[in-house]
């Protein structure tokens, strides 16, 4: 037997009992006439101790050992003179009696603690000592916890979690698939799955009635700061529903997980529509923690000579509370940050609406006190606050102020990670128009339902169809999305036509669904939940990186393990596959 | 809203009532004055009626309908004029008010109910309407009810579900991988895992002390009746623990199992060393639902010039209890079935112990009474038993004996599906000699640790060490196996030598797992179990394919919705591959 008790777990009651311990040495405390040993395990750290009294021998064994030597340790539980409140085994101490190597450590490239000193790289390479350090430990215990507790309401309202396949069909439409060649099929390849949509689609048809599933999603695409290859998804469907049920069930799973995981209580969501959102938070996402929306001041700036802004299609503003103040220095700081690629703004207008009622403004030259006055109105500034207006096409200006919005609210703190301000946005567009394709895309994807009041718009305005469709969005984060689907084979059928798939495509493609459809398709509607930014969120972390155990780099590479990694060529023959490494 | 209840949901209770269902029309019964729809859902069947007070309309929508159509019906709840005791909805019947065609259904290509008229393929091809059977949910129920509870135990008991990756690093030892090639790793591929091994005894290392996952794993292998590429697997670790933590752990579980999902209370689980289950069952998965043994008669049988005995290594005998009265075409029936290929015995020889107290066997010329009165007494035989003899190579006629052993209890209807025995086969060999290519293989895997007594073999006769492996064997079939692992990189290293695998070899492919064990690994012990087997044998299935909601056939194609499939130049283009069919 390894241990009678983990290192968490000593406490008061437990003295004068002769004890075995097994763990991590986390640190050694030489003082001369004492020795203290930390001994560290998952549950906590119990303190060792070697004094005048403790056989020599064990002295002795004592000074073979280092950082992270793994040791069995035998010793009497008794009081610690100076207790250590910062411990849950802090009242006591193990007097020695004999330790045991059970494997040395060579000196860790990083210190296995809360603040270490490895940097990102060193500490992906040795993923397997970050993941000791209780910090990163504790994100993946809270994300286990928060997958059990998913699974206790979610069963416990009656969805069945049901595996999908992962080799599945490669479909072209969305992102790009991972793809495995088949040895049995020469020449033909399964896919890994973006999500199980269809098969969740099916599960509906097979009259499964709710179904979810806590799964493995796959994208090939190129990664950006929080993307992953492989990711997991909280994925749902439900029959007989309308939006407004779905929306209830998954708030409710929502709330519950607050309460149950962060013992947080949240309000009500609210339903925002996706217009609202753009015109007041120049995102789809909104983050809600704070106000500072977006003003359309195009009718009350226009006419006064200022060519810019007459010119303009769009001027909208924000006020940001309190930065009155804010130096030339700064000022020219934020005009420089939305001029960047990134935002790709031509310049920012500034209002100062200064304590003594006056207004000092970039735009003085076109502008009287009585105009900014109404400018004041229009975006609710008062004395001491700063309003910032930018002009140009909508679109890009929407974005560009949801953007700068953001940049302020990190700038004044009101963007804290322990407030959760979910909602969910409705109403999306149906359709996207691809300039450079020159088609139409589905936003969400080709299953997703038309509001009925808007299908007869399909035939003349498909761009102003608006769907059933909605996403959860907490502090400014798209945590899951979802939609009503078609289940009218006709429908169906006409998207296919929207979306330009040529019937052949669409029967190659999505045929299997559309004879299912055939078979008496129940109305149904899901969701997916990105669980790894759910987990993150709830940790308050800034990237999904810190929730995954093993998680990829930027390149697709695991560093730890140097995957991906060339095959033999036997290996290849057997998949009749040739390599084509184009020259650089 | 689609409905206010389900169809399994109405009672005498709700008499009165106005109800909403939704549902597929299971049934239409015209009895000219009446028609009845059975309505069905997940949750049940509900009885809808039309009668001569019913308004004229409905009974004109009822004409449209036809099986597996989708409606709506609201009617008021009233009580049935004869009950139906099968079905919880069967005191009432909705006396209906009006219908709606929610989607209308062709005809099935066969029928959705217990009995159906569906052959495999077709059922295959239109598996969202096999699935509509409730026989084939509840299998898939059964299994999500499953999952759920070990999910429970081993969180109560402390276990971390660790979500570990699916894109991994490709190792030529095991089975064939799956590959996945990386677009932006050029000439690079990615593995999916056969098993989550490395990731983690990397947990392990990293401190998670209790690492448990319910994982997709995936091998290319030519398909056998009862494999799938994708299959699931409850994989577990275990830190600071010997063989018999890992053994009571997970017989805690399994026992927990069949109370809580098939309320059985089975025994405690004996622990069988691989060679006794070998000698006595022919098999290192016995099946211990009865005895009928394998007994070595070698010694009592040899030196009465009976040639074939005299020569053979190995004669053994089976005793079918009450197979006495046998006839000639059973007993020529029983020596063709043991000449199969399959088996390859040269012959069987029988010994018919008489109600009188004499004996007949096919061996009478070189056998008197005496002798054969001793093999009776070797293999516990009575009046009324009927001994089978086969002799030759040992391990195979122990594998022969083995075979003839369940096909007898087959005949005799011993192993019955409701009746449980699981047991621990312990103590298995370390390696394995292939003859073909000259080597040793792992019998588990290159991780698992030779039992200490027997390390000194390892040098002598590598082929002799017992490995601290185990298996959960029930009625047969291993449903777990596992190992105590490896934690010291010397041993480890003298493991890769003894495998055939060069510094280099073992370096590249295991080399991020010698590295972690430098830093301090503790000891440590897995298990993982085949889910999909464990649901089969819970439900009482002969194929696990039953419990899998969309399972691969034997080539590997899902015939439902064809994959795999060809895939677009471009994509191929895009990951550097050509394709290089061999013509046939």
């Amino acid at each position: 037997m390894y241990r009678t008790h983990t290192c968490g777990e000593l406490r008061i009651e437990n003295l004068g009992t002769e004890v075995t311990l097994s763990g991590w040495v986390q640190r050694i405390r030489d003082l001369g006439a004492m020795t203290f040993v930390d001994l560290r395990d998952r549950y906590g750290i119990t303190q060792l101790v070697v004094d005048e009294n403790t056989d020599k021998s064990v002295t002795e064994d004592l000074e073979k050992l280092g950082r992270e030597f793994v040791i069995q340790a035998v010793g009497i539980v008794r009081e610690r003179s100076s207790k250590n409140k910062n411990i849950t085994t802090g009242d006591v101490e193990i007097a020695l009696k004999s330790i045991q190597i059970l494997s040395p450590s060579a000196v860790p490239p990083f210190t296995i603690q809360d603040d270490t000193d490895g940097g990102d790289d060193l500490r992906m390479k040795y993923r397997y000592l970050d993941l000791r350090r209780t910090a990163v430990r504790k994100n993946l215990e809270l994300r286990a916890k928060m997958a059990h507790a998913i699974r206790n309401y979610l069963n416990t309202d009656g969805f069945i979690e049901t595996e999908t396949p992962v080799l599945i069909k490669s479909t072209p439409e969305g992102a790009r698939d991972f793809v495995v060649p088949s040895r049995m099929n020469p020449g033909e390849f399964y896919a890994l799955p973006q999500s199980p949509q269809m098969f969740k689609q099916l599960l509906m048809v097979a009259g499964f009635d709710k179904y979810y599933q806590i799964v493995k999603c796959f994208r090939d695409e190129d990664l950006r700061a929080d993307r992953q290859p492989e990711f997991t998804q909280i994925d749902c469907e439900m029959s007989f529903v309308e939006q407004k049920d779905v929306l209830e069930t998954f708030e409710g799973l929502t709330r519950y997980m607050f309460k149950e995981v962060l013992d947080i209580e949240v309000d009500e969501f609210p339903w925002m529509p996706y217009s609202e959102a753009m015109e007041k938070y120049g995102s789809d996402k909104p983050d809600t923690r704070f106000e500072m929306l977006i003003n359309d001041i195009s009718e009350i700036v226009k006419g006064k000579n200022f060519n810019v802004f007459d010119s303009a299609e769009y001027i909208g503003a924000i006020c940001a509370k309190g930065c009155a103040e804010y130096t030339r220095k700064q000022l020219d700081g934020l005009t420089n940050w939305v001029k960047r690629p990134q935002i790709g703004a031509k310049g920012l207008v500034y209002v100062k609406c200064n304590a003594d009622g006056t207004y000092k403004s970039s735009v003085d030259k076109f502008y009287s006190q009585e105009d900014l006055q109404q400018w004041a109105e229009a975006t609710g500034a008062k004395a001491g606050d700063l309003i910032l207006v930018m002009s140009g096409d909508k679109n890009h200006m929407l974005d560009a102020l949801g953007a700068l919005r953001l940049e302020m609210a990190n700038q004044l703190g009101l963007r804290d990670k322990k407030v959760f301000k979910p909602l969910w946005v409705v109403d999306f567009p149906l359709l996207e128009w691809d300039e450079e394709s020159q088609r139409f895309f589905a936003m969400h994807h080709p299953f997703t339902s038309p509001k009925p009041e808007d299908i007869p718009l399909l035939d003349t305005a498909p761009g102003k169809v608006r769907a059933n469709a909605y996403d959860l969005v907490i502090n400014g984060v798209e945590i899951g999305g979802g939609s009503v689907r078609i289940f009218n084979s006709e429908l169906q059928s006409k998207m296919f036509d929207l979306l330009g798939f040529t019937k052949e495509q669409a029967e190659t493609q999505f045929g299997f669904l559309m004879n299912a459809f055939k078979y008496g398709a129940p109305p149904h509607a899901g969701i997916a939940f990105g669980f790894d930014r759910l987990v993150s969120l709830f940790a308050g972390l800034d990237t999904i990186r810190d929730v995954i155990a093993f998680p990829k780099n930027n390149s697709g590479r695991d560093v730890m393990n140097d995957a991906p990694a060339a095959i033999a060529k036997e290996q290849l023959d057997e998949l009749n596959l040739i390599l084509n490494i184009k020259e650089k």
